[in-house]
């Protein structure tokens, strides 16, 4: 699909919709090279304008990227699903009315516990696994907003728009909210054809996906063996939306996983190291091994 | 010291002897570039023939790589000492002795625990660390070879010399058992000038530091606190000699560390992976960043 494959960067690219049976998704797809396409799933509450240029350009210069609304977000239609397992139909839906049969997915927070589903559930169409700032089920305090050091900026009413999106996927050091500064200047460089912002029914749902996740039957973790393709687990170690021990658990768990983890970073580690991000998972996403390890 | 820097390999470059007082330590030098030397501190009752040349091989591509013989081991006269502050002060004098003031420092197990308390004593004498398979001081489980699981291959009287070293530095699956028997192919293709086999004496005094090391005062991991150089932190999942878990506390408490971690490996990942760890290991030690992400 050469129309779709050639568009220059996440600021620029024309924002396509995809009709699977009545849903119809949002999507954009751009870059080129010889790498498989690599799928972008999305955090809480995020649309296609919350991913960093910075990443996704960089990663586009190697292989077709696309940046995805699932269902109810952004110009997607339909409601948000309230369990992770009927978020995860809609991305394979999204990717049989695209035809691909294989792919590389970068997940990252919600979209890694997506990531994680779809690997369990249809293992063959995905590559290899690229996981940011998130959990495996039965991980704990995912997405807590309601602690104390979280709300604390939700609810200021000093902080609006992208101002509490830099307070929470920061560490609180004068470094990372500079970084966080920088990150939200590139989501700004995108001026047209935005994403409206998420309505409040959107957060109710996916907390309530994350709720459900937590929870877990019969021996915690033990669904992870059976995820064997290659992965690469990113995080950073001041991330109080999701710990760093859930990104433990998960590597620990996964028999075929590298675990990275970066200094003085908060959830959005990818997006503060962006320069060192794109390189490591450029490397693993460009090896043929069966090994993660690159 | 041109005479010293030129030599080819782990497995030709002669050892070198530097006194310094009434002590003689043994060390080689070898490789080239523009990168700072790197002084490479070994493991529990290794000498300078337990550094794998795939390792040190490619390291010495851009720098300088300084092996060594602390105190008692292998060639060097002295008594092992049976702390880690003594230990120190045998590498800090023989880097004095070198008339080398600044370089980065690679220290594997307890070799990494010598790097640390360097970094403490003398901060100005290291540039950037790696540490891999290491604990800070108050860690746990630190090479306790009485452990059923250790303790089952060490008396084991079908494992003689390197056998022993296979069982205990790789993970009990084919796949690191058979990097493990690579990793022993490579340590013995150096064939002349080689160090003497440890005595007794050897691992009773580096155990007698293993167990100082274990014990803390005041709030702990709180010294780590003051180690500010770049760091790298490396360890395999499946390390049973020194645990994980004891990479997680030095990476969270160090201000200034990145952790990577190595699936289906034990305590010799950077052996077992010899290739990406010398590929990330070049690229932090190449950066002249103040901060450890590269």
């Amino acid at each position: 699909m050469p129309s779709n494959t050639m568009m220059p960067s996440s600021s620029t690219a024309p924002t396509r919709f995809l009709d699977v049976g009545d849903q119809r998704y949002a999507y954009r797809r751009f870059g080129e090279g010889i790498g498989l396409p690599l799928l972008c799933l999305q955090h809480f509450t995020g649309t296609l304008d919350n991913w960093d240029p910075a990443v996704t350009d960089a990663l586009a210069t190697g292989r077709n990227v696309i940046l995805f609304d699932n269902a109810g977000i952004g110009r997607s239609t339909g409601t948000v699903p309230s369990t992770v397992a009927e978020m995860a139909k809609h991305v394979m839906a999204f990717l049989d009315g695209l035809h691909l049969t294989n792919c590389d997915v970068l997940g990252f927070s919600l979209g890694g516990v997506l990531a994680q589903q779809m690997a369990q559930e249809r293992p063959s169409l995905i590559r290899r696994i690229i996981l940011v700032g998130t959990a495996p089920r039965g991980g704990e305090d995912i997405m807590h907003l309601e602690k104390p050091s979280l709300a604390k900026h939700i609810q200021d009413p000093q902080n609006r728009g992208y101002a509490v999106l830099q307070k929470i996927f920061f560490a609180p050091t004068a470094t990372s909210q500079a970084a966080g500064a920088a990150f939200i200047g590139r989501l700004m460089q995108r001026r047209d054809d935005r994403d409206p912002p998420p309505g409040p029914n959107v957060g109710a749902a996916q907390l309530a996906a994350f709720r459900e996740w937590e929870r877990f039957t019969g021996e915690r973790f033990a669904d992870l063996k059976g995820i064997r393709h290659p992965t690469l687990i990113v995080q950073g170690f001041k991330d109080d939306m999701i710990p760093v021990r859930n990104s433990y658990w998960l590597a620990e768990n996964l028999p075929n996983a590298v675990l990275l983890v970066y200094p003085d970073a908060g959830h959005g580690s990818l997006f503060q190291y962006a320069e060192s991000f794109c390189k490591q998972a450029a490397a693993f996403l460009s090896s043929d091994s069966e090994s993660a390890v690159f």
